[in-house]
């Protein structure tokens, strides 16, 4: 019988929109979307962080905890946390965001590294008990995101043994390009 | 305790791409969506009648039955079965669709009438045992839709009595506005 | 030294958001946009129109004469003329819109064959002095369109002898794509 | 009879796209669109830049020279000539940009301050004499712009007095809104 893989947790060396860092130990018991992000790709921009707004805003409150991370691997002297927080008082974000935690010698951020990101966005859906579900380099659109949230909800009241890990090692790509930015 | 109703079944006086009559009855197990739409509506063209052929071309084969009805209760010299030919060859429609039964003397369809639909259009969900789940009038988001139908998707493995029918009676208009067009 | 040719009048045996039938030669001393349609179109309904309507809201007051004219070739028991008015009243069409005239025999109507259009829909512009300055398949964007148009309407102070017809009679394609609908 | 005031030039810092530095008088001859943004301003990133840069594809080798202005009134930290160079990178920004003059103890550059500027996005078209002829703050349509810029390419052949900047003192805002970010 195939298993689950428990979502490791991540490291930020900073907070935005949250009084106190977060921990995915404490959001147990709720689905949690995590994105990954940089302020200056525009895949993100456009399509990654908006919906991760969105999310938060319309389920926050029925158990669904949005998280971004600013993984930042490329242009790091452009993308400093000084600019983040300018970014997302500017574009109006409300969810909690982490600075992914920097690396000495690495330019990949720690939990980026962890993950095993491509790229960003990179969006990872974790459910209420811990496991991964889904972690998808590129765009996803609202109906597929919004059908496995709502599966996702259900878990706690249900075993459910579907949506595995999404596995993308064979399309990779690199740079920016119009689905987002990709690690090289 | 309360209790959630069920479904009434439609009535179709002639269907589009299907083989044969849909009937509610016979898709007992799946989520049905049922969009009440007119091929003059525009909030319909550019919004309804895409979104769900959308959840019918991703979730047809996961469990999703997506019926169309066209339910004219205006310009019905206009909007006829050899207009509605050309309109789903047009833009392209796969997904089955229906003529809402005309009734004598009543300007409205008889299926419309029987959900007391408020106007075109109108999205419905019915859960795999045939509880009606949602009614509504208007534009619903793809991110909500698809929460809607995720959840609905885990009710045969388990017990749900959340998601009530939605009443809006209260917010009627009247004559086509963006978001639709409302019975007068 | 090369010349440009006049335009063609138009045919049309029916007007709608008009008192009275326009012909070009009234329309003299300003500039014509003339749009061939089909309320069937999908590159019409979510392009064509609304950009014709655009036109004719921003700068009917300033010189440009807007002119839709249906020219119906295929569907022609879907797309009468009972059911453009239809159309016309739920898709807030204001500027005046003519039913192209139907020839015995012929499925194409007697001004899209004068023009020898390919299909629908076709944008065409005529200057001050009655000459055909563009005749356009398919979608042209807004800023191409503004720049023609601005061009045009200071051709009555200036003798301009660039933008001839464009000729796209290479690069046909059958029945309806995402950019138009084509004569087969 | 009424004059039209000729444009004041820019003073640029630093220079991107472009081998050497850009002055508004070796323009002469041209069309100018200078449009002046922030990289974190959110109108400016999905509306304002990409309407430049269409411009700069569609119309640089048909006489219309369309010039950048960083112009940084608020978080300066973030907004450095670093950032701006990976933005440029990343959004593929290929129309030449320069960055407006810092001033010591002022938080608004030179260029910015001597048009008067109320905010970002700000776009400014000047015709081939160099007078200036539109001064917009906010979002314009692609419709309107490509009619302005049509008309001014007439210019060079005609004697137009048309098209008087326009006078927006009255309807300011504060900080970033929907269309743009005003100076506080």
């Amino acid at each position: 019988m195939r298993e689950l893989a428990m979502a490791p947790g991540w490291q930020a060396s900073q907070w935005f929109n949250t009084e106190q860092p977060l921990s995915l130990a404490q959001l147990r018991g709720k689905v949690v979307l995590l994105h990954a992000f940089q302020m200056l790709c525009p895949g993100c921009v456009s399509h990654g962080v908006p919906q991760a707004e969105r999310v938060h805003r319309q389920y926050a409150t029925e158990g669904v905890a949005v998280v971004g991370l600013h993984t930042v691997f490329e242009h790091h002297g452009a993308m400093t946390p000084v600019a983040l927080e300018a970014f997302l008082h500017e574009y109006r974000v409300t969810h909690p965001v982490g600075v992914d935690m920097a690396v000495a010698g690495d330019p990949i951020p720690a939990t980026m590294r962890r993950y095993g990101m491509q790229g960003t966005p990179t969006l990872i859906l974790i459910d209420p008990a811990g496991r991964l579900r889904l972690q998808e380099f590129g765009r996803i659109d609202d109906l597929h995101l919004g059908v496995l949230i709502g599966r996702l909800l259900m878990v706690d009241r249900v075993l459910l043994e579907t949506s595995q890990p999404t596995d993308h090692s064979g399309d990779r790509s690199d740079g920016c390009e119009e689905q987002g930015c990709a690690v090289r």
